[in-house]
């Protein structure tokens, strides 16, 4: 056993090939006794085990950098970097990130979610280190999934001007988290089928030296590879053929459904927790197909993660042509919405909520300045969603709703989420966003509007007085059992009302509330900072109503627990109505 | 003449090769007569005048269609198209904006003025045309400048795995705004030197068709690759070698200085207005290369605008290795700045605010998460700035202020400015934003504070009773006067605070004004959703303060009056008086 005794890089290098080989098959083991348990991402770490072994083995972490794209594949670098504990003893999985982090050890720089990001971080480090007069080699690991992404191919062109050390690994296992997508994947098959000689090489096109490794799992081959390379005084790509999921029967041949697994039995490969019932992505494709088998115009774009969005493969083949998945690439398909928009098709983007952050300026100069009615759903919007720091969708609303001509619409129940889908893909006046609810699948209480076409009026959902709740978007039952407190509290009827949108203001309900209402609450699933409920803050500004504005204070959050974080802000129906009552009382 | 007669492309049809010669020589004396009088971008024009007359006599736009990239080459694109008086008649050069702009012309498919977005809207144009069931060519033009953004390079890439027509015109002039940078340039080179045959080939290492043309300026050469291309059935590049400035021989030379031209005298060259006195961004260079000098750490980073935040050529000499143009790749520069700042170096970013758009991600997931001392200057930040709907720098505080860990610093004056980009320089804490005031350079009227190291904290410049007024940033001065204003209404003394960071809220100073205030007005220079009031607004929202918030109505707004939009928004000393006054009244 070799693996319980590395507390760091330098006890890899003691180890003989042999040795090395031994702790491979452990390495494996460990990941498996993870990853049965808690789930994660099995396909990228299975395939880097022996490419990560090699790195520490030539490499003197953390005087070498190493930056991890995505850093979902960092868990064979924990191991052996003094966090193998993380891997080995149930009791302390929780201690480790499922991403590089800094906060965890020396040998992590950055921490790091979102792909295409290590080339630009690494020449960033690169940069340091020369003006800073400092040594050390700096070293980019990234899959060929991320290299489509902007932020990567920027990130590679500027390499390709630098001159001092720079290692930029592209570990291409052949896919993404589905298939691959775009040209460039074609001269990545060119090059592996050539063994790294096609005289037509993207790399080499962007002024960069290469090296390429066809046996990417063979650490002999992989040390010799970085020895080449270490030390090198100017940017050149090290190409390794690796295979994801390696050492996994099952992992190898289905490489998408294995790229993140649920818990799951290591015979079986079944996951071991499985979720019933219904979910917004498939709701969506089931919706967006039927629309696609009646109007050819209608095509479903997204970026890498169909998955998350209602495209699992059997909807893609049904879908044909009228699906697009531009890879890794949201910059591109927000842009390309706009001009399918604008050419008789009526598109519709998917993805998680977290990567939109990458278009802000595709929503405004290329869809919302140009009115392009393109339609788009959100995933992991809530505060139920995803949390690690690097994923969440918390920000959404704040980032995104206060781009003019964008429509934000925040349903509350499923058949508002289906009626407002359909509105907006039929609808060709305004770019529309979607966010999933994030409380589960729940039904409609109060009647679903047949058309949204008079945009940003709200739903009168129950008429009272004195204080009236706007709860948007999947904290509306939050907001309708707030407000059985307060009328208990009160003894009065409270107004529930639905805001339907996060963008603009319905100013004829609010001014009309100002009749026989003293306290307005907003509560939305988001940061305030920017948000729904500032916008009505402020609107009330100059006049007697209170307003209490309720959502999550402005803050990165990492693995929180969700129910903790929603009190922590008072966001429970009863600090609800005790924080309303405090102000009717003063 | 036959420019005068050109009232849309058939019109170009119709001329033999003699008359489309004579032609190109009408257009280039129209451009002189627009760009003497008006300034605007001269070099992009003046070299691709053959270029467009060429697309026009072999395309049958709008059913085939254009797509520019920054579009601000189309000065000759809208002389063919029914514009041509927008060039020949001085009292209707207002009539036509500096871009591609679908209000004038159904030859204009998008409002565009940032780079790098043209072979993706393109794609999209293609795709729709498909699902739609139309036919017809779709021709993206891009400059070699455009081609380093990433969202022009994800665009490609998807490119490179369609099947129908597309065809990808690079304008090749071997020049960005200032000089180009990136390693695919070399390869670009590589392809010029060859005349299109070299081997290593970016565009087929994209997966993309490849065609090449030497004599970007002939007329009959071009014509006749457009015939070669038109209604191919899948897409290719058409790479064209093409001259900046041709036909004025200062700004062939001189490519940089006449990529956009001031109102110019003819005969000699030089602009027939001048503006006199400091700007922002020549004191932000000094500075800079003040601190350089004495601290080889300090590195300046922009994406391709040095001019615009004081590196002109002779400073970009002086700065040496601690300045680098990363070209278009706004992405790349931000997370680069983040790398430097984790590697020993102090970077300073600097860029327009339009640009800023393109990076909200890269600020979050690699700048801000990280914790990264990354400073950034931006211009243009202002209601007093660029004044094209594609270049509003109104929006900068609702993007960007309300990301987590960010502080946006609005300094008023010359002094504060200065001191806050030396404290940003030096500090190691905090992403920081600064925003250059739009207002001029003016001198400090109240004493400027020797650190900021005690963050998000106000400055209570006049500490007066029942009203305070929380002027922001450039609006500081605005708000000094309508304090005057509201003094001699009210006949008692008022506060004015210096809020000094458009990001967090001085709770205790906000605190302390409920005692002996009544109205809180606050003021920003930019969009009021997202932004500084609201925020202010929701603080008090629970409280008997009332609070009134003057900024810009969310909205895009073209070639706009500053003056009078400031006064539609009650952004006058006078107006905002007497809205405070009503209040009170109240």
């Amino acid at each position: 056993m070799y693996l319980e005794n590395i507390t760091g890089p330098e006890d890899v290098k003691k180890l003989s090939l042999e040795q090395l080989q031994s702790l491979a098959g452990e390495m494996r083991e460990a990941l498996f006794h993870r990853l049965t348990h808690t789930g994660g991402h099995f396909g990228p770490n299975f395939g880097v085990v022996e490419m990560t072994i090699a790195m520490h083995y030539v490499f003197e972490s953390p005087k070498d950098k190493f930056v991890f794209d995505v850093s979902h594949q960092t868990y064979p670098h924990k191991m052996l970097t003094g966090r193998a504990y993380g891997y080995l003893d149930e009791n302390r999985f929780h201690e480790i990130s499922g991403y590089s982090e800094p906060s965890e050890s020396d040998h992590d720089i950055f921490t790091i979610g979102h792909t295409s990001t290590s080339v630009s971080l690494a020449t960033g480090l690169a940069k340091g280190r020369d003006a800073a007069g400092k040594t050390g080699n700096v070293i980019a690991v990234i899959g060929d999934g991320s290299l489509s992404g902007g932020e990567a191919l920027e990130g590679l062109d500027y390499a390709g001007e630098m001159n001092s050390n720079l290692i930029i690994v592209v570990n291409d296992n052949e896919q993404s988290i589905a298939e691959i997508h775009g040209g460039l994947y074609k001269n990545l098959t060119e090059l592996r089928e050539s063994n790294g000689t096609a005289s037509n090489n993207l790399f080499r096109a962007m002024g960069l030296d290469y090296v390429y490794v066809e046996e990417g799992n063979d650490i002999e081959k992989l040390i010799a590879a970085f020895e080449q390379v270490k030390d090198i005084d100017h940017p050149v790509v090290l190409h390794i053929h690796t295979q994801k999921g390696k050492g996994y029967e099952l992992a190898e041949t289905n490489r998408e459904d294995w790229h993140w697994c649920m818990p799951f039995d290591r015979e079986t490969g079944k996951p071991t927790m499985t979720f019933e019932g219904e979910d917004y992505g498939s709701l969506s494709g089931e919706l967006i197909l039927d629309k696609m088998a009646k109007d050819k115009s209608v095509v479903f774009v997204t970026a890498a993660v169909p998955g998350s969005v209602g495209f699992p493969k059997e909807n893609r083949d049904k879908a044909g042509e009228q699906y697009i998945d531009v890879g890794i690439a949201e910059e591109q398909a927000v842009a390309m919405c706009s001009g399918i928009a604008k050419n008789g098709g009526k598109p519709i983007f998917g993805t998680n909520a977290t990567f939109i952050q990458r278009t802000y300026d595709q929503y405004s100069h290329d869809v919302c300045i140009n009115q392009s009615p393109v339609t788009t759903i959100l995933n992991y919007t809530s505060v139920w969603g995803l949390n690690d720091v690097t994923h969440l969708g918390i920000y959404t609303i704040s980032m995104l709703s206060n781009i003019p001509n964008l429509i934000y619409m925040a349903p509350t129940n499923k058949e508002e989420y289906l009626v407002m889908l359909d509105w907006s893909i039929e609808q060709q006046e305004h770019p529309v966003i979607i966010s999933m609810p994030g409380n589960g699948v729940i039904g409609a209480k109060y009647p679903v509007a047949a058309s949204y076409d008079d945009v940003h009026t709200y739903q009168m959902c129950e008429q009272g007085e004195e204080v009236a709740v706007l709860a948007l978007g999947d904290f509306f039952q939050m907001g309708q059992e707030a407000v059985s407190e307060i009328e208990k509290k009160i003894g009065k009827k409270v107004t529930l009302i639905n805001p339907r949108y996060a963008s603009g203001l319905d100013e004829k309900m609010l001014e009309s509330l100002k009749k026989d209402h003293r306290v307005v609450v907003t509560l939305e699933d988001g940061i305030l900072d920017g948000g729904f409920g500032q916008r009505v803050a402020s609107y009330y500004g100059a006049s007697d109503m209170k307003v209490l504005n309720f959502g999550l204070k402005n803050d990165f959050y990492d693995r929180y627990d969700a129910a903790k974080l929603l009190e922590e802000n008072h966001l429970t129906k009863d600090l609800i109505a005790e924080d309303v009552c405090a102000i009717l009382q003063k």
